[in-house]
Order: structure tokens, then C-alpha cells, then sequence
């Protein structure tokens, strides 16, 4: 992997990267659709380079437990498996053992956990992590991690930083296919600045080729969110890619980049638009609702995307009440669409260097108080 | 609309014709793939196009119940509303309104029924059903009809057969749109030659434009539906369209073909694709099977549609297994793809004169007993 710092924003901590893997390269600051299980929900793989996406995140622990991360390893790895030819980053698995496995336990060597899916007992650890994602054949692999719930106690905090650290140390050794797959590191710490700080040192020091922040948006105030970025992204060296995970509202986009952020992810855009809400220029729209029944125009006026210029309101709605599969298809590929799109805004902007007079008129039509 | 006989087969009653309504035109004998409610499930307009659909059918009772035959009318007809610029064959409502509406009452006037979605009580009789499909603007309206059950009684379908005549007298008048929209009369009768004789002559001396034969793959054996086209298609002109209602297994449109049959539609691609059954020139395939987890092969090795081209039967099974909306939908185009494919074959090899070869050499391969 390779990664450069192409333009710095004046008057903000943005940047406009280059990053580039075995399998593509693209502009950062980037939003990487969700394919949890080996394909982003409802979307075909031309579908998402049709609409801009240069990289898209696999679950290790999804795709560990089903259909299995060496039948994956026998289709010729995930790309091939699921036929996409852009980047894959996937995430170490420990997100979903924590938040979806049953009856875990935690202890030295790793998490041991029941499958959501049948209640089978699994042992995943940092070399099982990297097993599994080397299996996977992933552009960018991240380091096991422990994603601490919020609020959790200093005490907890810190000896699951101290132990995240050793995990870390255990991934760099494990990591086989160093010419092929990069490997990140995860700093967390929750929402202690002190840890925070200790996690960014530690994990710094075992210079990975990128770095993620882990443990935010799961819960805290968007304030304290924003707080922590503050602190934390300047303890990050700056000529390697930020990755914060998990996180992709339009506004956390804009504040995280404005922060330094060149990576995000989040199954938001995906989640909603099968509940049948979808972004527009002037906010999130339920085009579930009745109101819509009549509405012969777009989704979103300002889009240019397949199904803005293609299909209306009326339509999307019907087809969602009618429970069509083609309604979450449209609702899907207008939000990722949306997502991408801005992003390719914002580098423009840090390009041309009005990053924040573009926030400013983004907020004001979106209807986001402007007050970070 | 435009029919001409281009070609008959030479030791069949096969014939290669062409059709020509407002929208396109097309080869006949054709496939039609059925859009319940204003889609064909799973995929959008621009995928039908790409397998070659030509005309595709809409059904008139899901499309009044919801989102209404006058939204659809104000959205500027089925195919502006649905983004559709192929052809559109409306069917009457009556046979949902026999087989899933609740608490029906035939009257001379017309039926009576429950909605299946929220138990409404309605209303469609041969008026309603053409100020329906005027609404609609489909390029083929069906006569409503009573499609009759299998077994009835003599009685109970010659006093069937005879109302449904008066009810496509009813249709004729009640017709609006006769510059843009065709007519077809509808044939009943059972599996009583006398009564299909009748229900011929009648229809037929109402001259509508084109002839379905309904109430046939009602349940009655495969041997019988033969004999009952044997019989019934020589009774219809010569130079109409004659379209064979909700059948499309890939043997009866061979042998619907060569009894002189144009046009099919059915939802049987469609429905067994969602529960994970392929088509395959080898025959059906149930790749939703633990036996094709590891099976990185096609769908089907002869197949080029774009699924085939770039998804393999183990990804497939997986998403399937995954409950992946994408799995849906790479089974269902499949299996379009597949009898659109068909069709082609079929008109070329009328066009050359070989179509018993061909019926042959597919029967042998798929594993259908050759004996009709
Ligand atoms: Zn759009
Ligand atoms: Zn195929």
C-alpha cells in the first residue's frame, strides 16, 4: 500500500490523499460501503463502481462464521469470491464478537463467543484474525481489538487498551501476506483523553501503515465524539491514512474530515434505505410515507445518480409498501451514491481550498445546526 | 397493435410471427415476464431490457388495489410510472379476484371480493376492469373473464363460459382507448372440448384482436393441457396472436409452440429463482443445496447472461443462504435470461425449420421424457 498527502486544507486538519493497493487507487478523504457478507446489501459489484466506489469493507466475523473464511481462501479470496475488483478492508471481527456474540469471554489469548447464527462456540484471537483475514486476501486488514462498550470505567479502559496494545503486537507478528495486505492499528481508550493518548503511542510505536480510531459513535454525545477526534487524530503521524470506524452521517463526514479523517465506513446509508429513507440535498426524506403516495418527482432533485434520474417518489414509495425488493435497491443505491458523491465534493473542496464554505452551505440546505 | 405471420413451421403448427404495439415491436412465439405490482420482482427496467424482455405483464387486480389505478393514471400510465418503454400486456383482474380475493359473489354484473391486503371490499366487473386498464395504458387489455377451477362440473362451466362471453361483449363496448390499447378476447371452457368449442366460437365472432386461452395449467394433467390446445388453438384465426395464459415451464413452451401458440407468461422463473432453483440445460438446479458450497462454476457452463459471466454457484448459494437480497437477484435474471434465451432459439429454429430437432436435443439434455 502506499499513501501520500497530495494537499493540506488551510484552515481546517483536512487533506486530500492518495492512497493506492494492489488492487486500485483513489482519493481520501473516502466513505467505504458495507458488505458485511460479502456483498454490500442489495448492490451488484458493477453497480458499485457505477456509482464511484473505489473500496468497500468485508466482516471478518460475519464471513468467518458463514460461508467460512477457507472456502473464501479456495474461491481465490474475497475479491474473486464476490467478484470485485476495487479495495477490500476488513475489519478484525472483533466489533461483531463484541456486540453480536453470545456468552463471550475475554481473556489473554482472545474472545471466545456463541455464532448468532446457530450458537456453535468460536474462539477468535489476534492470530485467528489474521488467519482469517489473510485467508480473506483483504487490500487493507485491521488489527484485533477490543471495541469497549460506552460509558465503561477508567479501570476497564485501561487494562483493555494495555491488552489491545499486546493484541496489536500479536497481529504484526501474525500477518502473514505483508507484500499483498497492509495491516492497521486500532487506537482506542473511549472517551478518556489520557487513554486515548496512551492507546495512540502504544500502537504508534509498532508503526503500522495506517492507523484506525476505534470506539467512537458507539453511544457517546456527537460533542464528545468531535472532542475526542480533536485530541487524539494530531497524535497520529501525518503521512499515513486515519481511519474512523463506524462513522458516516453526512455531518460526522464533514467533522471527521475537517478533523483529519481520511477513511470512514458505516452500514447508516445502507440501514435506512431499507427502512425507506434517503438522503437529499435538504435532508433525510421517509419516502415510506404517505405524503409521498403523489409525488411524480425524484428522490432528490439535485441528484444526477441511475435511480434519481430514472424513477419518482411515487414509485420508490409504492414499491416499498408493496415490500418489492427493487424499492430497497433504489433507496440503497441513491444513498450510497449520495455518500460517495459528497465525498468527491469535499476533496474537491480541499482541493480548491473552500472546505468550510462548502460545510457551511451543505448544513444550511441539509438543516444541520452549524455549531462544532 | 400489428400481427403478421412471418413463417410457419413446416411439420408443426409452430409459426414465427411479429408484433407491433405503440412501444416496440418484437418476434413472437415470446415469453412475457410477469410484474405483479409495477415490477418485474428484483429488477429494474434497464435489466429486462438487457435479456432481451420485449413485453412484460402487469397485473390489473395488484395495480388497483395498490398504489390505485388513478395514481397510476396521474403518473402518466403503468409504463411512465414504472420507467418501462418495452410493451405491456395487462391481464383482467379476474383471475386474482378468483384465487385470492376472499368472500367473492359472481353476479351477472361481476365479482365481489375482499382485498387480500387489508379486507376491503371491492367491486370489478368488465367496465371496471377496462377503466382500469385504460387507466393503466397497457398495450394488450385482457376481456375480463372467469377463470374457472379445476375440477367443475359441465353445468357449472357452460353457465361460466357463456357469462364470460357476455362479459367480453361488455369489455368490447366499455373500451376507451381503442387507438393505443388492444383487446383480447379470452377462451374458457375447461377441459370440455364441446365447451371450449363454444367458448372459441363465441369469443371469436366478437373479433378481438388477439385470443388468450385461459383456464389451462389450472391443475388439470400436462396430457390433458396438450389435448385442450391440440383442440382449441385450430378454432382461433389464423392471423391473431394467440397467447396461452400463466404457463412457462420450459417443456410446455416447447410443446405450446408447436400446438401455434405466440405468446407465454408465467411466474415460475421468477418464484422457484427466489427459493434458489436454477435453470440449467442440464436441467433444473437447486444451488440453494449444501452439494454446490464449494461448486465455483456457473449457474449454468452454457449460459452467457451477466450472471453467469461473473458469479460462481458457491457465491450464489451463499447469499442465498445469508438471506443476501443480491442472491435473489442474480437467481431470478437468471432464469429469465434462460427462457428469453429460449424463445430465441425457438424463433430461429422456426425460422429454419428445425424446431423438433431442437425440442429433441433440449428434452434429451434437460431430462424431460420426450413423449407428447
Ligand atoms: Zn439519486
Ligand atoms: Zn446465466
Amino acid at each position: 500500500m502506499k499513501f501520500d498527502v497530495v494537499k493540506k486544507s488551510s484552515n481546517t486538519s483536512a487533506r486530500l490523499g492518495r492512497l493506492e493497493t494492489c488492487h486500485n487507487s483513489f482519493s481520501t478523504p473516502i466513505f467505504m460501503p458495507v458488505g458485511t457478507q460479502a456483498t454490500v446489501k442489495t448492490m451488484t459489484p458493477d453497480e458499485l463502481e457505477e456509482i464511484g466506489a473505489k473500496i468497500i469493507l468485508g466482516n471478518t466475523y460475519h464471513l468467518y462464521l458463514r460461508p467460512g473464511h477457507e472456502l473464501i481462501r479456495e474461491a481465490g479470496g474475497l475479491h474473486k469470491f464476490m467478484n470485485w475488483n476495487g479495495s477490500i478492508l476488513t475489519d478484525s471481527g472483533g466489533f461483531q464478537v463484541f456486540s453480536l456474540g453470545e456468552l463471550r469471554e475475554i481473556k489473554e489469548e482472545g474472545v471466545t463467543f456463541r455464532s448468532h447464527i446457530d450458537g456453535s462456540l468460536h474462539f477468535i484471537g489476534p492470530e485467528t484474525s489474521m488467519e482469517i483475514q489473510n485467508a480473506l486476501g483483504s487490500d487493507i486488514m485491521m488489527a484485533f481489538d477490543e471495541c469497549i462498550p460506552y460509558p465503561a470505567t477508567y479501570e476497564y479502559v485501561l487494562r483493555s487498551v494495555e491488552r489491545t496494545t499486546r493484541w496489536a503486537e500479536r497481529c504484526k507478528k501474525a500477518h502473514k501476506n505483508t507484500e499483498t495486505q497492509t495491516l492497521f492499528g486500532i487506537v482506542q481508550g473511549g472517551v478518556y483523553k489520557e487513554l486515548r493518548k496512551k492507546s495512540a503511542q502504544d500502537i504508534t510505536s509498532l508503526d503500522f501503515e495506517g492507523y484506525a480510531i476505534g470506539g467512537l459513535s458507539v453511544g457517546e454525545p456527537k460533542k464528545m465524539m468531535y472532542e475526542m477526534l480533536d485530541f487524539t487524530v494530531p497524535l497520529l503521524p501525518d503521512e499515513r491514512p486515519r481511519y474512523l470506524m463506524g462513522v458516516g452521517t453526512p455531518q460526522d463526514l464533514f467533522e471527521g474530515v475537517i478533523r483529519g479523517i481520511d477513511m470512514f465506513d458505516c452500514v447508516l446509508p445502507t440501514r435506512i434505505a431499507r427502512h425507506g429513507t434517503v438522503f437529499t440535498k435538504k435532508g433525510k426524506l421517509v419516502v415510506r410515507n404517505a405524503a409521498y403516495a403523489r409525488d411524480f418527482g425524484p428522490l432528490d432533485p439535485t441528484c444526477d445518480c441511475y435511480v434519481c434520474r430514472n424513477f419518482s417518489r411515487a414509485y420508490i414509495r409504492h414499491l416499498i409498501s408493496a415490500n418489492e425488493i427493487l424499492g430497497l435497491r433504489l433507496t440503497t443505491y441513491h444513498n450510497l451514491y449520495f455518500l460517495i458523491n459528497l465525498m468527491q465534493k469535499i476533496q474537491k473542496a480541499i482541493e480548491g481550498d473552500y472546505l468550510l464554505e462548502l460545510k457551511d452551505e451543505f448544513f444550511a440546505d441539509f438543516g444541520i445546526p452549524n455549531i462544532m
